[in-house]
């Protein structure tokens, strides 16, 4: 597999399924984007769906480790934990919005088994993040609050970035980051 | 328009539009749903996008009316406006789910012109919460954060919950409200 076409691929399918819709975009779209006849396409991708798997399992494994890089690290307090997984998933966002509205706008139309591989990575990452807020807790960093419903606060929040972050904005990735950790250390931190 | 039929019919499309995807149900599905021939059906809608249009424009209203109740009552507190948003909002997604999904996830298929009439009533959503949390800066009530990112966070966070809150699941509609009022007030209050 030639990596660098595959990246064009990859490249061209998030750009159209992001602008006219996974569902409306065909196999014979993303071929005409990259200059390949239809068959040549299928050298690199088995199928449409498949790319979109693809897509998603790489970014939610992406997540996955640098949280469980995050968790590794003896040296840092849970509050720093908690701030540098808001930075990366922020960076992350801010840096991939296209791609980001693709998986969370369309990762429903993967067929069961692989959305079902998909929701069960993301339960992981969800569970690493609460890992991350009882720890805190246990550690009398932060107030008793509920663990899993602050996680899913703190990353719903931060998903919802992509609808309204522009590139070259008022404010850089590093900004909201900065302004989202406070925020959010700041409402369950223990005083 | 007999409004119970016409009730009946949004209620099969918003069902549809959340399972099979706004772009795959046609107005056939729709029609067969609710027991018309698709010739009849023409005579509560004009348009599949007609009836997407109609939902959003409906929700968006109700959103933006609640707001402005809330902040005429001139009785509230800054943080009694926000704790009162917050629940409403959540009350309203977490009792609307299927229809809360197919907003978020499907008005992008609007075509330019009326996707910018909802854009606007958002923005004006966006702005009312900013005027509640700068109010509430102005009056010392919370701290000097930024007024719109603020928003934005909370406004993130809740219409996340549509994506895991299950009908009769642990928490209540109330609960979770009680949950995320508490870290977002705790997280923004003057000490």
């Amino acid at each position: 597999m030639a990596s660098n076409k595959y990246e064009e691929i990859t490249k061209a399918a998030v750009m159209l399924f992001e602008r006219k819709g996974y569902h409306a975009t065909s196999v014979q779209d993303i071929a005409d984007e990259v200059g390949l006849q239809k068959g040549s396409l299928y050298h690199y991708i088995t199928s449409k769906e498949d790319l979109l798997m693809q897509l998603a399992h790489r970014s939610i494994s992406e997540f996955n480790g640098q949280m469980e890089e995050i968790l590794k690290n003896a040296s840092l307090t849970n509050r720093e934990r908690l701030h540098l997984a808001i930075e990366n998933h922020l960076k992350y966002v801010t840096k991939n919005v296209q791609l980001t509205t693709v998986l969370l706008r369309e990762a429903f139309s993967l067929g069961e088994d692989q959305h079902q591989v998909i929701q069960d990575l993301t339960d992981k990452y969800l569970n690493l993040w609460t890992q991350v807020i009882e720890q805190g807790i246990a550690a009398g960093e932060f107030r008793p609050v509920h663990a899993r419903i602050t996680a899913l606060s703190i990353l719903g929040s931060i998903n919802w970035v992509y609808r309204w972050y522009k590139e070259g904005g008022k404010l850089t990735a590093s900004d909201i980051s900065k302004l989202y950790s406070d925020l959010f250390l700041d409402g369950i931190e223990n005083r």
